[in-house]
């Protein structure tokens, strides 16, 4: 028998009504003869305002503690919906993490799952059970409380899917697939059937916000196609699945951006072999992630070193971009708060040349400016200015004919 | 090293105003010198609301899982002020029922205590930390979340405070201690400073709603002091402990009453061997409480047969009582919907003779008709019409002088 892991998220979990209606999802699913498996998350508002009661206890909660009281969102979520699906006459049962045995290492609030018991999932299965599990929550082996950080429960969801062997991992969300681009701002954007998990990848890590990232690593890692879809519908979403011959033949597969991004730039930074190394060293020590890096000869003995980091970050950044530029002896430290990161993805670029200069033009006839590039085989990323980033998206769009 | 445990109800857990409140508390006991163990509610109304949002789902809900929702809310609890604790800069650690091990059989909604774990706690206290555990909640053996009952939490407090052989408990809610009648009805009513463990039984089962009805029972067995207090100011409560030669010296030591009564009256019932077996038997194989019970010799060959029940239940008991009835031949059945009981509660009882009738003649000279009267060693309860029970409860506070 087929076992299907269906994960829901927040917005699908919101009231009583949004509940009872994934509940009939579920037992029009398992009515198919399937064996189902259901992870949720906290109901839609629940984890801020759980943040926020802790913040107003102490501004830096421990990590400890907030997985604690973060957790009891899940648990909310897991109960109710098994409730609902009891009162439609199916048999249900939910489990906290720590019941069924989903154990992380013990990073609170950014843990990694290492190990899935099945044996309390797979006999309530045999028992012809629903089985509800609470996502993004862990526990380590010494039982203490963990969380997976935001978007954690889609790796809940894939991470069960492989445990159990699934057949296939349904993702509920509040929109219906992966889009060629934001539909907000390029209107005729269409939806992606099918797309690879390299794709995703690099969908999920440019701005595409629809799937959690390390959820999609691991259903690559084991080959574990994903159906991303809404539950407000029944419409077909998106399968997140192994590239192969089936798959609609296009050179891109989608545009992709981010806009809460900001550059610091260090001009002529003399070219020593430790000078690179120390910089960026020095930012990892403050903890400032970084996105892009680019980096250019001036001249022989001179390099300017570019990188983006999240707009929150920028005060911090540029101070310590300032000190840094003085220790390694740079000409001058530029930052620019306002800057926008649009990337094109497709594995067909792979094979094909000429992408990236299609690309430039397109922005360039359009008077978009390219400030930074980054390319991998199969992603082209642009930092332009912020305020270019509708008009580039949807030159880009129009160009390769998504 | 003295153990003292603490506990803390709804309303002093209710926003973060509060909880800082009680840190405070409880890091001036761990400057004292001693080794702290706090247990605490859920914040007050979450239960209700927790209750609700289940209500909204279904209208049954398994008690399995309405024990995995309720649960969540000590959760919050412990995790709030373990970081309120940690922000006054003392160690502090939070632990769940299941983490700690307070074992319960699996009576979803009303479990039992049946074995506490103490590792955990006394590991955590031997590193200087304040141990802070979810009350309300327990865990079976097989993991399943279970919860104690309204009032729980007290029952949690003693049951940690006897396993780890606890010097004092500390019960800390919105009142200041037991008072000699309720305040509200009494003016001159005046704080007990110190009660038996027997006379606060009687106290808790006969309305007076400060104490779990079930700690006092286990707090009794193990010998073990209770110091009811309020968490809102500093001053001295009310002591629950064993009867002692210290303890004030009076006939009776307060007035309880509760309002929510109901009576049943079955006339004239023929006097076999079986019938009166049979009423009570009918009566609790539906599942309704009976409280105060009495039955009357009419002739030689007749008895009438009066109950209590709570008013909520006042509807069904009639109906089965009207059933009863024809089954064994009473000659007519009645109910009162509005009947109040006011208990006189003092083990100076126990050696003076008398008490009864002082009552029965200073309610007589206030005009209140006693229609049931029910006494123990130490207890004498009369069941009134509910119009009446005020001038009642003062009536006697006077006539005792308390």
């Amino acid at each position: 028998m087929n076992i299907i892991v269906q994960k829901y998220g927040g917005t699908s979990m919101a009231n009583a009504k949004c509940v009872k209606n994934v509940a009939n999802k579920v037992v029009r699913t398992k009515k198919k003869g399937n064996k189902v498996v259901v992870v949720v998350s906290a109901p839609a508002g629940m984890t801020d305002e759980l943040v926020k009661r802790a913040k107003e206890v102490t501004e830096k909660p421990s990590g400890r503690e907030l997985d604690m009281i973060l957790a009891t969102g899940e648990q909310i979520s897991i109960s109710l919906l098994a409730m609902a699906i009891k009162d439609l006459g199916e048999e249900a049962i939910s489990f906290t993490s720590s019941q069924v045995g989903i154990f992380t290492d013990d990073n609170h609030n950014k843990a990694k799952i290492e190990a899935i018991e099945t044996k309390k999932i797979t006999e309530a299965l045999d028992q012809n059970k629903v089985v509800i599990i609470a996502g993004f929550q862990g526990v380590t082996r010494n039982f203490e409380i963990t969380t997976l950080g935001r978007g954690g429960s889609d790796t809940s969801a894939v991470a069960i899917g492989v445990a159990l062997n699934a057949s296939e991992i349904e993702i509920y969300t509040d929109v219906d697939g992966v889009y060629t681009a934001d539909p907000r701002i390029v209107p005729n954007a269409h939806k992606i059937s099918k797309i690879s998990f390299e794709e995703m990848l690099e969908m999920a890590g440019s701005g595409a916000k629809v799937l959690h990232l390390r959820s999609v690593e691991l259903a690559a890692k084991n080959h574990l196609p994903i159906h991303l879809r809404s539950s407000f519908t029944d419409t077909i979403g998106t399968y997140v699945t192994e590239e192969d011959e089936n798959m609609e033949d296009v050179l891109v597969r989608g545009v992709a951006h981010t806009t809460n991004n900001a550059k610091i730039t260090l001009a002529n930074v003399p070219h020593t072999s430790q000078n690179i190394a120390y910089i960026f060293e020095e930012i990892a020590n403050n903890n400032i992630n970084v996105d892009v890096i680019t980096q250019n000869y001036v001249d022989k003995d001179n390099l300017t070193i570019s990188y983006t980091v999240s707009e929150d970050e920028f005060d911090s950044a540029l101070e310590l971009a300032n000190r840094i530029g003085k220790e390694v002896k740079a000409q001058a430290v530029f930052g620019n708060e306002k800057v926008a990161k649009v990337c094109i993805i497709g594995v067909g670029m792979k094979s094909a040349a000429g992408v990236a200069s299609r690309v430039f033009r397109c922005l360039a006839n359009e008077g978009v400016e390219i400030d930074m590039v980054s390319t991998s085989d199969i992603n082209i990323s642009c930092i332009i200015r912020e305020s270019d980033y509708q008009k580039a998206v949807i030159a880009i769009h129009n160009e390769f004919q998504l």
